[in-house]
């Protein structure tokens, strides 16, 4: 074991706060790369993906007779299915509240505007957009500050094993779904499918697999198969696959999405489960538009399945449009890091302020809220109106709400091409960037104060208090930035100018998002456009490899300012020069096989750990030998039946008669037993528990001299909580320590060997970017 | 280590030949689902993914440079472009090739047929037909025999960690292209897909990430990073993206096929790599297609980007369309797995005959080949002539090649529905299923012949020695079910009988091949069809499940008839029952840490093991000692090197001066090292060599009393050739055995616990389908 452990590492080497960490960082980590946003004082939890495997478990194991099988398969298709149908349901209303809410806003302001009540027009837009960002701030911040933001990052994280605390629950669900729709709908630049993804699939996947949720009574007796890290894993893997369905109406591109960008374990099974629930949400979302057709919408009006269609027969590019939409790319690959690098900064600067207090946070919303108004008002009068065309199959100015030619402050004949893409819901400004034949439409300064506009306005606003996607934004900037380019080739080049915010809108996403396959495959289901997608696959790679030789994706950056210890697929190149001895730390908390009540519980109470090593010893076996592993949860269950015995002596099968499997299941959010909790007299202290039938007799264990890297590829592959470290030589104590997350941390493994810091290993970790990993 | 091990079985538990499978199977497994279909006395032999963590690497680790590290990401780009050029150009030529020589056969027939002189026609259509077949059955049965049949078996075994020898090879490579030209042209109902993916994508894949050929002097040197299995995985893995890209011009969909079907490990790293070699398939193949667009690809013509379009701006179903397409799912499901069955049996039945001679798969390629071209030229004559319709748009009858109106042998202004559809090429006959407006054109009798030919020809031509895919035939067969469907239908519904036909196309794919978003996205690319998006993602999903319910996918069952070790990515419900000292065999072959030259040469030539573990013992260590693995290909080259000491002492850095990292990189195709091949003095033989500085310090191990089932999750999710096995208690051995990959097959250790035969765990593991595996 090393020798070098600074002391206040050797204990709780299990539960992360964020705190810990950022102070961790902040002697550690001279590179700034690390801080914490949004600290919060409850511990971040990791979740558990190996079977506990003891006596009790296969015994449980041998007796499931076939009708358990079959139902535990069913529950898991009806499970899927619940959860495509709520989140197809709950997706389908969003958009609906949404497109009705601004939409009246829009026809109540352009009516006043073409009364010529333009002060009237603004004080209603206004204060409009005032009360329902204050909605949204106010639910999030007093009901339930882990809804705010896109929530994409934090399901990530869970998917990788990071439980940070209320992520997942009815209350942030719900504020998370009316914060969404009242956000959007206020005016704000933000997106809705970050969201949909956290609220609608993750917390109902989640809620669904634990039975609803207890604190509100809404059990299911039926789903404790299910009550598991790993099936919960999996539903929440299905919920964000159908969460991007539902927001974009791209059910192939959802599953794509999750398998790419949130999910750290992926199975063939999974890829079907997810791909299921997403037929599901496809099947249900067409069928409601299907009733909407018959015009009951409301002003969601009769769109179709697909979002931006932008279907030509007759797209012809060659070889000479390559270099100019290679620029495009490499600009936009630009962008999007400058993007994630404001973003980043801009967030952490937010959450300094907004940890003062909830009065700050519900300003700073008010305050983005009413800059947003003023600007979405303002700048339209800058634009000069242009002379409606003539030969327009639309009606010109735009009646109604939505439409390209919005009268505005102009005269009769004339619109006011800014307030069109300006003054309008964030989906009628992409249709109106992505449509065809309107080449002559914009002004070169309109769109360039549109793109500005846009760039500013969605990294101020994705640090409000309040349910804030990103997926959106991202679009509309890279769809403006795209037609200002193909504005300025015009003449010399094939494709028309929405082809051309197309791919200014992949080459955004490519550079900001970092994703490939599915990125792609939700492009290709947003606009409907086949023909154009070796030009989409160019521009994603193109801006991909450009982002990427400056900073990491979105997410990941925004999953390092919370702090969450996210586990990286691959072991990072130093780690193969430390072996496994140079990074554990001690000392251990060791339990016997059979074990003294009092040592049991004083164990539990003075240690955070969540998993001990329990070893026999003389008279029990012929030398110390580790028996296996086990778990808080377990010994605080045995604890709670307090089925003692007197005597120091083994007992059988006839222990598991006290016991079901349901209650050494993993229990539901917010109802973890405490040790504190337990009252045992001081008889019972001084009485014995047999741990053997309750330990994991074979834990995945590590010999120390085992490099840091191989042992990093174990821990991750098998989505361990815990690792054991045995000695190489066999006359030493059975066991040496444990690995947890937090031990393969670049920055504890820094911290504990400073003399890599300013190795060429450290180096290739820290400043290499993502492009440039050797893996 | 357990007692009832079967002697044969001491020996060779790594090298798998198929007749040892066999015979073991012939004893162990009743339910004759396991024969051996094209026997090999070829080892089968194992991948090895585990990094050899010995201080020689370490070294040579700590002194890599940037400069190297560069080199290396730079080369593994550059591969991937390499090969999506390569792959792009030779599936280009490849559909150049069959276009223009089917083309040119059937040009010449017709036009005889036009003239009235049917007995000519057939024989210039039997000869020629003939003479391709016989082609491509004596260049593969004479050079590669490997190079028949589909190939993706083989792969999808290959990047499971299983080599079978020959897959992987220039030669293979060369003679899978000319057969597949050949084989499709001759009209034989055989797809050019999974060629394509073998050949070109595996095979060119493979041959550049190990520098080219060494049989041939076709090397580079500095590749030297790429010689390892990792590696090659990784390119193979880009390389069937890239095949299935080129073949159907689908590049999303090429990398989800890799993904879905063909890898067993991924990373986003190459999904990113993947992604970026079909980017280069897709522009590529969209630039030589512009070079057709000027007309100079001959019969080839002026096809697009998408090969079968049927976009439709205005389809409109609704949910009374629902329940004839969930009916059409479900039976193309039972006919999917009905094909699959059939399709495994002719298999088998094949490989007993052409076991026999050279001569006997010779004749059976033609007799395949004549059968087809009597079918192909009698059947037509069945159908009755049908008039020409007046309001079309195309020549009827059809002139030149293609068209939907074969005039065949009916008069003039009358055209002959089957001809259209059987005499004429694949892509030709699906274009004409798939095509729109054409509702009238075929007859029920007509459609009815041509799905039971297909069904027919598509299972005895598959069997052929010559490179047969699978892809197009499962294509053509459903297609014509469900334009069948259709025409019953016909008033029924709001589908055309061409949109029938997709969906006919996809459930019979969902039944054979039973994959999910990887088809869907083929076929979206195939077609252009997004509106109908969610029909076929319903209609995949149904007939995979129903088609689950029989038998495994076709590529399951062709590797089982095959006889590869496949390890599944779940363990098995029994193996939780057991543990690894139940199914681990001896006696174990030991190295000392300084070993005795002679011992060394001894242990190497009377096993064909391919790792050994090292112990330390007394006066070199305290107590007996694992020190680790040391790999047999290592202890050769150390053999070679002949850099003995004449005493048993243990020497440190000194050792790597006469090596480089080269020398222990993983040898090329077909010119690995023997023991045979080394000739020792008797001095030498008495010399001493220390193996510490080459040794794995690190393996992987396992305790004897884990379950098999973790050690199985633990083997296969790290990709291991070797995992050791330790004692529970330190005062025995310390290490009690080996496990490889052999080990944790079901076959293998039912054969050792014939208690678990019958029990409902072996029902659980053979007699539960796909559809309720437990995972």
């Amino acid at each position: 074991m090393s020798e070098n452990v600074p002391p206040e590492q050797d204990h709780d080497h299990e539960s992360l706060t964020s705190p810990l960490l950022s102070r961790q960082h902040r002697s550690t980590n001279s590179t700034s790369q690390v801080a914490v946003v949004g600290v919060n004082l409850c511990p971040i939890e990791s979740l558990d993906y190996e079977i506990a495997e003891n006596d009790f478990f296969k015994q449980d194991w041998r007796t499931r007779g076939k009708i358990q099988i079959f139902q535990y398969i069913f529950m898991k298709w009806l499970l899927c299915f619940m959860i495509g149908g709520i989140v197809s349901l709950v997706g389908f209303c969003n958009n609906l509240a949404v497109e009705n809410i601004a939409g009246v806003k829009f026809v109540v302001t352009s009516n006043m505007m073409l009364a010529g009540r333009h002060e009237m027009a603004f004080l209603v837009f206004f204060l409009s957009n005032l009360g329902l960002t204050l909605f949204a701030a106010i639910i999030t911040a007093f009901i339930a500050p882990a809804a705010a933001g896109s929530g994409i990052p934090e399901v990530k994280a869970y998917l990788n094993g990071v439980d940070a605390p209320g992520i997942i629950s009815l209350r942030t669900c719900i504020v998370k779904i009316m914060g969404s729709i009242s956000a959007v709908s206020s005016s704000l630049l933000v997106g809705k499918a970050g969201p949909m993804v956290h609220t609608v699939g993750a917390c109902i996947a989640s809620l669904l697999g634990q039975g609803g949720s207890r604190k509100y009574g809404l059990t299911w007796k039926w789903l404790r198969f299910f009550k598991n890290d790993r099936d919960r894993r999996d539903l929440v893997t299905c919920g964000s696959a159908a969460g991007i369905a539902a927001a974009f109406r791209a059910p192939v591109g959802g599953v794509l999405f999750a398998l790419e960008e949130m999910a750290s374990w992926w199975t063939s099974g999974l890829l079907w489960r997810a791909f299921f629930t997403t037929v599901v949400v496809a099947i249900i979302l067409r069928a409601l538009i299907d009733v909407c057709l018959s015009g009951k919408c409301g002003l969601f009006g009769k769109g179709g399945l697909i979002m931006f269609d932008v279907y030509s027969a007759n797209i012809s590019y060659h070889i000479a449009d390559v270099p100019p939409v290679l620029v495009l790319g490499v600009v936009g690959g630009i962008f999007g890091s400058l993007y994630n690098f404001l973003l980043d900064k801009v967030l952490r600067v937010y959450s300094i302020i907004n940890e003062r207090s909830i009065a700050y946070k519900i300003f700073i919303a008010c305050a983005i809220s009413g800059f947003t108004s003023c600007l979405l008002f303002g700048l339209p009068w800058l634009a000069s109106c242009q002379p409606c065309p003539l030969d327009t199959a639309e009606a010109c100015p735009t009646i109604g709400r939505s439409g390209n030619y919005k009268k505005f402050q102009c005269p009769p004949g004339h619109y006011n091409d800014l307030a069109s893409l300006i003054f309008n819901t964030n989906d009628d400004a992409i249709r109106n960037l992505f449509s065809r034949n309107t080449d002559s439409e914009f002004q070169h300064s309109t769109m360039l104060i549109f793109f500005v506009t846009c760039f500013i306005l969605s990294i101020v606003s994705s640090g409000v208090v309040a349910p804030a996607g990103l997926f959106v934004p991202v679009i509309v900037t890279g769809a403006s930035y795209g037609r200002f380019v193909g504005m300025i080739l015009d003449s010399h080049t094939n494709l028309n100018h929405g082809f051309y915010a197309v791919l200014g809108a992949a080459s955004f996403l490519g550079g900001s998002m970092r994703m490939t396959v599915s990125l792609c495959v939700i492009i290709l289901e947003l606009t409907n456009n086949l023909l154009l997608l070796p030009m989409i696959m160019m521009v994603l790679l193109v801006s991909k490899t450009v982002a990427d030789t400056f900073n990491g994706n979105i997410y990941d950056l925004i999953m390092k300012a919370k702090g969450f210890p996210y586990l990286e697929a691959h072991a990072e190149p130093y780690m193969r020069l430390l072996t496994v001895a140079d990074v554990v730390s001690g000392p251990l908390q060791l339990c016997h096989g059979i074990e003294k009540v009092g040592n049991i519980v004083h164990i539990l109470k003075t240690t955070s750990h969540h998993g001990f090593p329990v070893i026999d010893e003389p008279p029990h076996s012929e030398s110390p030998v580790l028996y296996g592993l086990i778990l808080r949860a377990h010994l605080i269950t045995l604890l709670k039946k307090r089925s003692f015995s007197r005597t120091p002596v083994r007992i059988g099968v006839e222990a598991f008669q006290h016991f079901s499997a349901d209650e050494f299941a993993k229990k539901g959010l917010g109802n973890v037993d405490r040790i504190e909790d337990i009252n045992l007299t001081d008889e019972e202290m001084e009485m014995f528990l047999d741990l053997h039938p309750f330990t994991n007799a074979s834990p995945y264990t590590a010999v120390e001299t085992m490099s840091l890297a191989k042992a990093s590829t174990l821990f991750r592959e098998l989505g361990l909580r815990h690792l054991l470290v045995i000695p190489k030589t066999s006359n030493r104590t059975p066991v040496v320590g444990i690995l947890t997350r937090h031990d393969f941390m670049a920055e504890h493994v820094l911290g504990l060997h400073p003399i890599l810091v300013n190795s060429k290993w450290k180096r290739l970790r820290f400043e290499l970017p993502p492009l440039l990993k050797v893996f």
